[in-house]
């Protein structure tokens, strides 16, 4: 992967900034903001991803991938807030 | 992985809203249902889901690759549980 | 992945409701076991996974990416055994 | 992936069924053993695997999932070594 | 992989050669430079990276697998920062 | 995988015999070296290699997979060195 032009810093990476949340929900909504800006961050071009969405969004291998980066975000996540264990 | 048009606040993510189960059948089940409910949220459409569903269903890369997904959600569970060691 | 009809509760995803064994030996066939029901789970259509073994058992990036569920399943399963440590 | 006829219980999956090695070059060694083993018990037929050895062999995207594979095998053998620290 | 013609001294592959950062932003942004220099380790000659970038910024599966990387990155950024945990 | 004509064991799988760094720098590169010999274990033939290598070089999709690689094995030597924390 070549960097884009410059590496985006305008797109905001890690929303909030932590990745602490107050329950699993969160944590999950969380996971799916990383993979949707790792995205973003690589394809800065809005265009390309609006012609790229109707593409994998009805490809079941690019929607089980998609799946695994999150499960992959969660997995960091999750660990980030020791697994909200009361 | 660009967004849909919202993130689909509907689709409860994680069911429970915990990543803690009695038993590892239990927790497994749930490392199904976070990969079922990822690609739920990518794609909110039921009905290109259902367009999907026969084509990686008899896709063996696509079941082995939906396997990985649910491999790397039960290391997550699994490791939040403690791996239910007595 | 849309789940199938119905999740099929009948399905025993972990045999033995356990994740520990007495040895490496057993975990690994464990690990082997899981990622099998996985895929019975996600396609619980006997006919389609028979049509399917011919295609991904001769087929080496198949069973390379079956090997990688395997390897996943089994880092879950040798943690929850601390690793068969003495 | 539906098993084999019957699982191969011939095949040793855990070679010395043990994950402690006195090095680390003795614990990558095991690590390329379980991945080969895994693709031995998921097809034991060695005329398949045999067919199968000139394209994966030759295949550069084959060869790396395989890398994958062993990466993944060897972070489970490390972590079971304590990454061989003094 | 084989090795370009030699490894590629030159490319500094850790910027600031520390995996510690201040905030989870900045160790998102860690993540992506090891991700970028991977590639550019791997295959030195930019003009080979300049004509794969419309090639893999266009393809979602592609977008998808890279966003993988970055997750494997993070995990390990994320785990040495213990989680940037107050 | 079938395992080549005899496991090479003339190919040194981890130089060094060991996964302890001074730095993150040297942490990378170790895991490159552990990426690319991996290849070699799996396809001892340098002249197969060589043909592969302008393949997976100027293919995006393949650089990904071998910096997934790259990331997989650096996490293993990351935490091995307890991530260069001072």
């Amino acid at each position: 992967m070549t960097p884009p032009v410059a590496t985006p810093e305008k797109v905001v990476k890690v929303p909030g900034n932590t990745l602490l949340t107050a329950t699993p929900e969160e944590g999950r909504a969380l996971a799916f903001e990383l993979a949707y800006r790792s995205v973003q961050v690589i394809q800065p071009d809005p265009a390309a991803l609006d012609r790229g969405r109707p593409v994998y969004a009805n490809d079941p291998a690019a929607l089980i991938a998609a799946s695994q980066v999150v499960a992959t975000e969660f997995a960091t996540i999750a660990a980030a807030n020791n697994y909200w264990r009361p």
